[in-house]
């Protein structure tokens, strides 16, 4: 029964996706004498945890239940009082938690409290599950960078245009309305200054999306951005863009007129494990890198990827001189190669999506 | 009924690929008062047709009984005599037919021999499977020319070797595995001497396979492969050559001696067309093309591809001077680009496996 109610909490905490950031998501169920008396979610960084929400909709039904919790309860005091305190005060008998706290210096501490209290605790049900839930979350905590996904749509022979450099369009719309699906997962969406100047997109998600939109963060070394590119002008998102240290105050100054953020490295490239730090030191939890492939070979070159999402449409396109979906100086060696695991396979409309983990 | 008796026919045709070229594969199943009193196949060309077998295992029960059989019945003396004349003879009633002759010229004329003969005649049961069956002839017998299966294996960002060239391994052994089995369903296996001499490798169907093995054909425009190399020596299975008009008799003349048939384009290149042409005339009914990329191209820039079989690896190389799938120019316009249709998804180990067909 333990793993029924975990996996409805799973199920809660999971509704939240992609709203919750920079907090992971968790999901909590309240039983009492085997019925569900109170169950919540986190929704919102600021607002109450789950186990608050599900033991205000226990109230008095909380004391002697079992409460099924999705990750660890905090134990410290941040924007809301520790959870761990809480089930201590509502006098619950048992909390079955699916995994514990990803950051080091606290992990174990919200249990330790609970149990020096008397109350039974179980850990590790559904624990893998759960780690899938919040991976994003979890590289972040451990890490202090963002989880980084790459993604490109490319023909079944490997290319993402053609030589002359049409890329319009490769995949179906059914794939393209997938990628701001997976936009919306992400904190920021990363491009390349070569891909605003090619294309001027806006890089926000549309199709019916009305809640929070991810930040556009352009790499651009040289700032070469117009003035008058979209993510500059439209205001539909955040936009932060990236340049050499060599890059002047006076340079920036407009942008930053037009609300764009800039960041400025400490040297006159942008090294992408400097970058991650950067980014991570602004609570982006993670991001959508969506190229060129310069910029997918150079999160691949310094091995700073967690994900790859590939959609492939059945296209032959052809030529040596034809863009592969990851440029740069690539790895000469195969003991090189990044190697990843298949998690998903999955047909879009005439294409197919590939999602890989590391 | 007729699909149920129509499905088995189809099986038992199926049962016999890779074995019956240049014949189509061919089933028939004998029914009489709602019981099975025969079936067969075609197993081998110069043997009995798939009617044949089976009203001989009807014997005299044939009589009044309803026939299913997976292509139109044959109507000419070829190396055996004409199967609708067998039917006419034994005095079945009914005869079901899924797909009729691919051959214009003598489409039709089986059936209609039938129905003057006064049997009851059905066309179409399960014709879609049953044209399926037998793609790769009904393309051969209406193009004259092989059907082409394109085959490769790449990462997931569409490199075939790091920028370096190498290339082991990047699929896995289960899918290197897989690769023989598809070499099995055709008669021939292409190859650009660039892979000879790299690779010097015995394009073999291994792993257990005793059967008839698929001729070698290496595209060699200069004559350029070694004397001592893998497809010259083992005697494992015939091995064509094919060459440009300005390679001598006397180049030739050591390959012949070592078995090799050479084959001598009317141009100082091999124009894949041509080539197409005069596979076609030495009865190669499909060919499965191992590249590598320039070969490949050679054959999208001629659109001259059937099918593709993609294997990919959950791998990234990056590179843009890593060699991608399909070389050669390719397409500089999107419009141009050869769009396939997505037939087939299947994990093979570590890997995906992407047939796709025009």
């Amino acid at each position: 029964m333990d793993e029924r109610y975990m996996r409805l909490a799973l199920q809660l905490a999971e509704s939240a996706r992609g709203q919750t950031s920079p907090n992971p998501l968790v999901g909590a169920v309240v039983v009492k004498h085997g019925e569900i008396v109170g169950f919540g979610a986190h929704l919102k960084a600021g607002e109450p945890h789950a186990e608050v929400h599900a033991l205000r909709m226990a109230g008095e039904k909380a004391e002697g239940a079992t409460v099924y919790v999705t990750l660890e309860p905090c134990s410290h005091y941040g924007r809301t009082p520790p959870c761990a305190d809480l089930l201590i005060e509502k006098k619950v008998k048992r909390v079955v938690v699916a995994t514990t706290d990803p950051n080091p210096l606290v992990a174990g501490k919200g249990i330790e409290k609970l149990k020096r209290a008397g109350i039974d605790v179980t850990v590790g049900v559904l624990k893998e599950e759960a780690d899938a839930l919040n991976e994003m979350f979890f590289h972040y905590i451990s890490t202090k960078m963002p989880y980084v996904t790459l993604k490109y749509a490319m023909s079944l022979d490997g290319k993402i245009a053609t030589r002359t450099g049409e890329s319009k369009w490769i995949t179906s719309e059914e794939a393209r309305r997938d990628v701001h699906r997976e936009r919306r997962m992400h904190d920021a969406i990363v491009v390349g200054v070569g891909t605003i100047l090619a294309d001027d997109p806006s890089l926000t998600v549309r199709f019916g999306h009305e809640g929070k939109q991810p930040i556009r963060v352009v790499l651009d070394t040289h700032l070469r951005t117009p003035l008058h590119a979209n993510v500059v002008t439209d205001k539909m998102a955040p936009t932060w863009i990236v340049v050499g240290h060599h890059v002047t105050e006076e340079q920036m100054k407009p942008y930053e007129q037009a609300d764009v953020q800039m960041i400025r490295m400490n040297e006159n490239k942008i090294d992408v494990p400097s970058l991650l730090l950067e980014l991570g030191k602004r609570n982006v939890m993670s991001i959508f890198v969506e190229g060129g492939a310069q910029v997918h070979g150079s999160f691949l070159r310094s091995r700073s990827v967690q994900q790859v999402i590939a959609y492939i449409a059945p296209m032959l396109i052809g030529g040596n001189e034809a863009s592969s979906a990851i440029g740069g100086e690539g790895f000469g060696r195969m003991i090189d190669a990044l190697r990843l695991q298949v998690k998903h396979v999955e047909r879009i409309g005439p294409d197919i999506k590939i999602v890989a983990k590391g």
